[in-house]
Parts: C-alpha cells; structure tokens; sequence
C-alpha cells in the first residue's frame, strides 16, 4: 500500500542478495524508518522484538531468514539449526513454523549450492503469494462490507483489533483488506480502531496505515468496543489471527475474545480474516495452542511521541507494582461467524475449512 | 487508609473551615501530592479534570464546594445556583446530584446565618457516612471471598476494574473494601488490576493503593481479563459503579461491560459494590443514564514517569488520528450476580433492591 504516496512492501530483498530491507514497525507511528537485516540473526531478532509483527509477515521474515542463513552456509546441519532457532523466536503464530517448513522442503532435497538461489527464490514466492491471498481475502470480505451497505445505506463502521492491516502482512492485510477493497470502491466505511494494549498496534500501526491511505477512522480505547456495539454503532468486526485450529477456534492478540463476546452479545457479526497458511489443520482445538506471555515491562511502560517531538519512553505503573502480559487470547469457534480466507468465507468450523481446503484433511 | 504508614482521607476540611484539603490523584502513582481547595469553583475544578474522582468522592467533594460557596454567600440564589453548577461537572455518577441535593435539603429551611456552620457540619456527615457504609460494604464482601477460601483454598484471586478503592471514596473504598477486610483478617488474596485506558486509575490508583497497604496484586492490560478468565485465573471480580438503576443495570467505568461478558461466559461471579447513594431509585433501566464523552485526549496522549523521574506526557496515535472517549458503559442487571451494599448483598433487580431499601420504593 502507499506510503507518502508511493507504494510500499513490509519487506523486500535487496538486488544483490546481500540482505533484505523491512519497515521499523517499533518506531511508527512517529518515524518512518527502514531497516536493512544482513544475517539470520538480524531476522530473528527482529521477529522477536517485534519490528515485523503479523502472522503473516513473520512467516516472509522467517523465510528470507534462511535465505540470509543460506548465503552464509547451505550445510543441512545449518539449514536446520537456523530453521529451529527461527521457529522458537514467536510461539503463538503458526505461519512462522508454516513458512520455514515450507523453505527447508524446497532446500534439502537440492544440491548444496543451488541452495542458495532457491531460498531467495523461495522466499520471494511466499511474499507474492501472501500478497495474492490477501488481495483474494479482501475481494472476498468486500462482499460483506458491500451487503451491509446495500441494507443499511450510509457509512458501513467496521471495527478491527491490533493491525491486521498491511503491516501485518507483505501488503494489504488480512483483515484490513476487505476494508481497503471497499474504501477503494467507493462505498463509504469508517474504522473504529481499538488501540491495543499493551504494544498499541491498533493506535501505532493501523491508525497509521489507514491515515496514509486516506481511510476514515476512530481509535478508541480496547474498553470502548462493548458500549458502541451496545450503543449500534458497529456493524460489522473483522479480525485477523495468528493460529486457527482445526475447529475454528481463533488465537489472536489479546483482547480479540472480548470484542468476539460483545459482538455475539450484540448481534453484530464477527469476522475473522485468515490465509491458508494460518490455519494450523494439526491442531483440534484452541486448547493447544501455547499463549506467548511477554515482559511486564511493555505493560508497566510506554512509549510515544514527547512535546519535543522525540520518541520517549514513560512508566505507567508504581514501582512495586507486578504486571503479566499474556500476549494473545483464544476465542471459541462459537463466537465466530465466518472465516474470510483467500478461497472464499465458511463457517468456523472443521466442515466449514474442510470444504475450502479439502486437501488438508484426510 | 495508610499513606507511608499514616491513616489518610481523601479528602478533610481544614480547622478554620477555610478551605479543604485533597489529594490530587491526577499525580498519582508517580508524585503524592495535596492540594487546597478555597473556593466552591476550585472544587467544582477538582472534580471536572479528576484530581478526586469515584461517585462517592465526588459526592463528598461537591459538598464541600457548598460549603466553601457558603463562606462566601449563603443566600438562596448563591447555592442554587452553584449546586446547578458543581452538578454540571460530571453526568454520570448520581452521588454528585444525590449530595448536592441533600446539602440544599439541610440548608435552604435554615436562616442565611445559620447556614455556613451547618454546611461545614453536613459535608462532614456526608463523608462520615461514606467511610462507615464502605466498612459495611468490605464486611459483606469479605464473606464472599471467605466462602471462595473456604471452597477452594490457597489464595483468592479477585480481579478488579477502575479504581473502586479508598481512593474513590473518602475512606475504605467500595470493590475494594472487601479485599483490605479479608486481607487484614489474615486471607490469602491477590488481586488482577485492570489498568483501565484511558485515564488508567487501576494502574495509576489501585496498585498504589494496594502497594500502599501491601496487598498483593499484578497490573494487566484491560485486554487481558477474558483470557484470564478462561484460564480459571480468576476466582470473584468486584467492580464499583457510578450509577445503578432500580432495576439493577449498573453504569461503570469504559470496559466494565467486557469484564461482566467474560465473567458470565465462564462462570465467574460478578459483584458490584455500592453503597445506598449509587443507586438512583428514579431510573427505572440503564439505558437512561447519561454516559460521559471525555476528551479525545485522552486517549491520544498519555502521562507517565520518564526516566529523569519527571512526569511528562507523550503522543501515541499519529497526528491526524481522531479518537472517541466514551467514559462509561452500562452492564445489563443480567450479567451482575450481586450487589454488596451496606445493608448487604442482593441480586441486581429491582426486587433485591427493594428488599434492601424499603423506604426507596412506593
């Protein structure tokens, strides 16, 4: 999507191969900075303190990961070490694991030195295909903004959780896509956008994104999403994920089950937007997915922009004060209506993604 | 309750009744500051930007402004028109209207002369009062959390919302009155604080308060309380309320909606603490309380310690960013299991209520 006018990728390969070039999602939404990642190390470090964030975009940084690890040694013994150490940097997202999978299949059954021009090749291939998923997932949730608008009349409100936008992918989004796909057909849509506690993806990163691409929008505190449901002033929420399981359960930022109760409370529908790749047909439920707790310190501390127009850093809490931080939540298949996937929407449910990915079951 | 180890109000008249005297909880946890009130506008001020908020401070801080309105002017004209006024300051809580009103009640059948010194003594009842029905209020409630010790063993995990502690009362607190009552009677309990954004009083307020009386607790964003839930984390949530209706919908802090939603959808029980000033017998249903719009800044901005230990504010959302501040939501009676009063726990219906407050209903 656009940045200052020219369109931009989250991520993208330098020419030479020599490294790769992501967006600083730790400095929006006051700097606009970029980041060149040289070695495998370097990916997995920005994976981890979340300068690329998004199941998506992580599975593309984790796959030029082992491309960066093949420039320097295209041994299996290497391949795998990096491909463990990469897996272990985010728990909960499954398109990370999806996505070294997916590069150690194509690598290994090659001779050692065309190994290095498949990984970037690899990787490449899994950056336009995220992009065409989303453009898919967006052509798709369009039809739904579309009904609403075509019931109702007027503005289309859809309320979205954390950034499933286009920073959260390789472009356009997943659960933003849809929003995007309408903005650009002309019907009139308005974002309520829950900021996000406690990393404030929601008021750093999708305020930021819909801001640059004209978007109308409203961030609210995370506590504001009941009462404007209650209050009909949502009519439609959409979501992204970073694991599906199976049944349809839904682990996504923390937070998302609470806007799925008072969506189901309220009668408003409650979407969530994935790609393939999310779905994790492994896993029955959302019982087993393992819920990622980060440090306290992102909940006892903040940072934004100061009077001086220098990015600072301030504590909220009194010393002495512990905090958790369970980064994600599971909302139960049951609080769902749909899922919005690259091949059309189904109910969550296994039958539901059964009949889109027949062949991922048996 | 204790500050560095000294028995603290709220708020206190001074002895020449000149004036009162305040914490200022907008400098709260970072700076532990007093502040003087002299004049029924600078309480009426104290109120508007939060330097005392909760519905019984709030009460109590409007009663103090008619008295210092009456050092100056004891005519009819001047009280009504400054009751009209501190009424003003805030829709939301009824203890406001409900103090002002009895202030008016006590004063207007007296002589002008008689009036200065009856108000003085009547602020004073009305705190007076507000500390004896919270001791109710946390003895009640400390049955609750025995029962669940008793049932369960081990250490009872409460999760609160908002600040409901002493410090939104003059002294003891409301939700928090039964967790100081089982901590001082020797029970195990910890407590989740919801920091509660915008404004944050259960990161700011209630983990200082705790901290100060040295009562275990870990500050989460509010996003996490469903997970935690679910998670079989939390045994009991006791809320305040800035207004319950007759029939037992309760108006409480931004969030608190969600919190009920979670609790009831993991069989969690749900108790709101009030005392009798909160609930506004004239209202037959939630939906016709005034719900607050606070400013958008507070949402977009926010204060905290920076590392020079200084309290300095910064920008979160990008310039160009609206944001909406709903400062309240209403929890259907539905959702509540109880309410803890000072006559006792009810169920939230207009039957419960009535069972408790005989004289309130025709």
């Amino acid at each position: 999507m656009h940045v200052h006018g020219t369109p931009t990728r989250t991520i993208w390969p330098l020419a030479d191969c020599s490294g790769v070039e992501i967006i600083d999602q730790t400095r929006l939404p006051h700097r606009y900075e970029l980041k060149r990642l040289a070695t495998w190390q370097e990916a997995a470090e920005a994976i981890g303190v979340m300068r690329v964030r998004g199941a998506p975009l992580i599975g593309a940084t984790a796959a030029y990961g082992l491309a960066l690890a093949a420039n320097a040694d295209t041994g299996d013994a290497a391949l795998h070490a990096v491909a463990a150490s990469l897996i272990e940097t985010r728990p909960t997202a499954v398109n990370l694991r999806w996505a070294v999978e997916r590069m150690l299949a194509k690598l290994l059954p090659l001779a050692p030195t065309q190994r290095r021009d498949a990984a970037w090749a690899e990787a490449a291939a899994i950056c336009d295909e995220d992009v065409a998923q989303n453009q898919a997932i967006g052509r798709h949730g369009l039809e739904l903004i579309r009904a609403i608008r075509q019931r109702k009349g007027g503005t289309v409100n859809v309320m979205t959780h954390c950034n499933a936008g286009w920073l959260a992918t390789v472009d356009w989004g997943t659960a933003i896509a849809p929003i995007y796909a309408a903005f650009d057909a002309g019907i009139a849509v308005d974002v309520w956008v829950s900021e996000t506690r406690p990393r404030n993806q929601g008021a750093a990163l999708t305020a930021w994104e819909l801001n640059q691409h004209g978007v109308p929008h409203t961030v609210i505190a995370d506590n504001a999403a009941g009462h404007l449901m209650q209050k009909g002033e949502v009519d439609l929420v959409i979501v992204g994920a970073d694991r599906v399981a199976a049944n349809g359960d839904v682990a996504n930022k923390i937070g998302t089950y609470l806007k799925a109760l008072a969506a189901h409370d309220n009668g408003v529908s409650f979407y969530v937007a994935v790609p393939g790749p999310t779905v994790d047909f492994r896993l029955a439920s959302g019982a087993g997915i393992p819920i990622e707790q980060r440090s306290a310190r992102e909940v006892t501390h903040i940072t934004g922009r100061d009077p001086d127009g220098e990015l600072a850093e301030v504590q909220l809490t009194p010393d002495g004060s512990p905090a958790a931080n369970p980064a994600f939540d599971v909302t139960p298949a049951r609080l769902v209506t749909g899922l919005i996937t690259e091949r059309g929407i189904c109910k969550a449910t296994k039958e539901g993604l059964a009949g889109l990915y027949p062949e991922q079951v048996k």
